[in-house]
């Protein structure tokens, strides 16, 4: 019986590639050594401690490459972070990606993956708890004033204040996914009153599982103009691109804060500067932006009123087992013809 | 009919003083102003706006102490946030203190007042939502790692980091009062195994509403030694004073972070300070200590696994309006003879 050829270019521990090897003897996996990875330019991942250090390399970039092309060019399934250049002509036999994060939109510059027969499915759902936990995080620091009372530390001064509490207000989430649902979940502890736009709705109705109130996409101003927080959970697609911009900006309250722990993109960075600077809004607690790692120069680093964290709200210990769980369940899946979890719409884009 | 006099040493609005007036035109409100008000040492509330600022005073000290005097000498009831000195011997008539905060130690350096028949209620159970926030807001700041974001923040410095979640973790929560349950409550949105101590448990003790399991004072320790986080939500009593020393520092997992959002005293805070030094756990965060403000020289300000917050956990906005709520409330009862709300146990002190 012919082997499948798999290939995980996304950093695991040994024991989860030894767990991947073992959901059955017809499978092959090859693991990408870190000199290869290192040239899908993967960065955020480095930080895990996977075998040797990057000083240690034994290969050239051109020979990391080679020794990638020859990799792909059997591979029919793959478990990756960063995408390979020109992937479809590099690997010919590819028909599933089980990618290793919950974004997708690299694959529009994936060459041709869109287009072509071959399956992705994310890891979405694993990101849901930890960055529902994140955003929940992000308003308490803004309602209790976390970055005033640590900046009195530093400076040893002893200076009591008022904060403000999160039951009562209101939190409208734009995008109803996995994740915008878990920040509607704690919200909701917090008796905050939870709005919400979702793509897929089709007139503003009251009633909805879980939210207080859920808006088409075309009815996202007025929803805005209601909330104390705005959060961003949609997944960056050619209709969220640019999502956020003057008019939306203009819509909310002058008392309220953004949250974006979607993907940069979403927001138009240049009129939220601007809007940041010259008070059309409170703040904004930032996790991803247009260009990471945000550039040095960037004004948004220094804004009194911005928190910045470095697109780490969904960056957790366990993450690398967790999506050993669910591509063993998917390679399972796979064997026996069964449908994938997680499985991307490409004409949607997530 | 004779009036029944009250004195208002706590720092509202004019708004919210009328409306007490306004409760019974039996009742003869006094509310004294700043300067006297200063002669009670109130320092966490000067920062709220009341009238003219500190340099426009128009009483000296000495004149300050006889006007309260003069105040006191016929109050039957009080609204009080600081207790004067000697208060029993200087308002004879005294019949009926309502605290302006939850905590009543202060009570046992009043002169007399625990051994006297004036009743004392306090303004327990207004704090609970805002200490429930500000609570989770540490735990997650801490698991989070929000000091660590901020401070590269502050240098421009772009480092993903890899962050921990509440799910899945324990917290042992000394003292279930309001506080208590209300932090219970929310960190079971957060699905944490959620351990509690509560002095009036007789065993310990499964499926206790609201917690996973209940352990009386006598098993502490037991608690302690299972918990990631160690919240203190008890009042400060002859029994707790000190409560947090070497055995109980020592008992907590080496990756533990301890919480005080109760009184400073309830913690040994020379041992405290060795234990964080010294890494017998991972780190604290703090809104209260044994003297306050927390002074200059204090080696906690610098150390790096330490929050440090200015005693405003449960300080916010609206507060004065919900303490005049629940006074005027009181004042009804107290004027129908009917049991009054948020009563003192003076022989338990809260």
């Amino acid at each position: 019986m012919e082997k499948l050829h798999g290939l995980i270019t996304a950093p695991l521990h040994e024991v989860e590639v030894e767990r991947i090897a073992a959901v059955n003897s017809m499978v092959e996996v090859t693991y990408a050594m870190e000199e290869v990875r290192a040239e899908l330019d993967i960065t955020p991942e480095s930080a895990i401690p996977l075998g040797r250090p990057m000083w240690q390399r034994e290969l050239t970039r051109a020979d990391a490459s080679k020794a990638l092309d020859s990799m792909l060019a059997h591979t029919e399934v793959m478990l990756s972070w960063r995408l390979p250049l020109n992937l479809l002509s590099r690997a010919p036999r590819l028909r599933w990606i089980q990618r290793f994060g919950a974004g997708v939109e690299m694959l529009s510059g994936a060459g041709g993956i869109l287009d072509s027969d071959v399956i992705v499915t994310n890891a979405s759902g694993i990101h849901a708890t930890m960055v529902g936990e994140f955003v929940l995080c992000l308003m308490l620091m803004i309602a209790k004033k976390a970055p005033h009372f640590l900046g009195n530390q530093r400076t040893r001064f002893w200076e009591p204040f008022i904060t403000s509490e999160l039951d009562g207000k209101t939190v409208g989430i734009v995008g109803l996914g996995r994740i915008g649902r878990e920040v509607a979940r704690l919200a909701r502890a917090f008796r905050m009153r939870v709005l919400a736009v979702r793509r897929s709705a089709p007139v503003r109705e009251k009633g909805e599982v879980g939210v207080d109130e859920l808006f088409p996409s075309a009815q996202l101003l007025q929803m805005i103009s209601n909330c104390d927080f705005v959060v961003l959970t949609v997944p960056l697609t050619l209709e969220t691109r640019g999502l956020i911009g003057e008019a939306e900006l203009k819509s909310m309250k002058p008392a309220a804060y953004l949250i974006n722990v979607a993907r940069g993109p979403v927001i138009n960075q240049d009129v939220l500067l601007k809007a940041l600077k010259e008070g059309w809004i409170a703040g904004a607690a930032l996790d991803v932006f247009e260009t990471e790692p945000l550039p040095l120069e960037s004004e948004l680093w220094d804004l009194p009123n911005v928190i910045i964290s470095p697109h780490s709200a969904g960056y957790r210990e366990g993450h690398t087992r967790m999506v050993t769980d669910l591509f063993c369940e998917n390679l399972r899946r796979f064997l026996a013809g069964k449908p994938l979890l997680n499985l991307i719409d490409k004409t949607k884009g997530y």
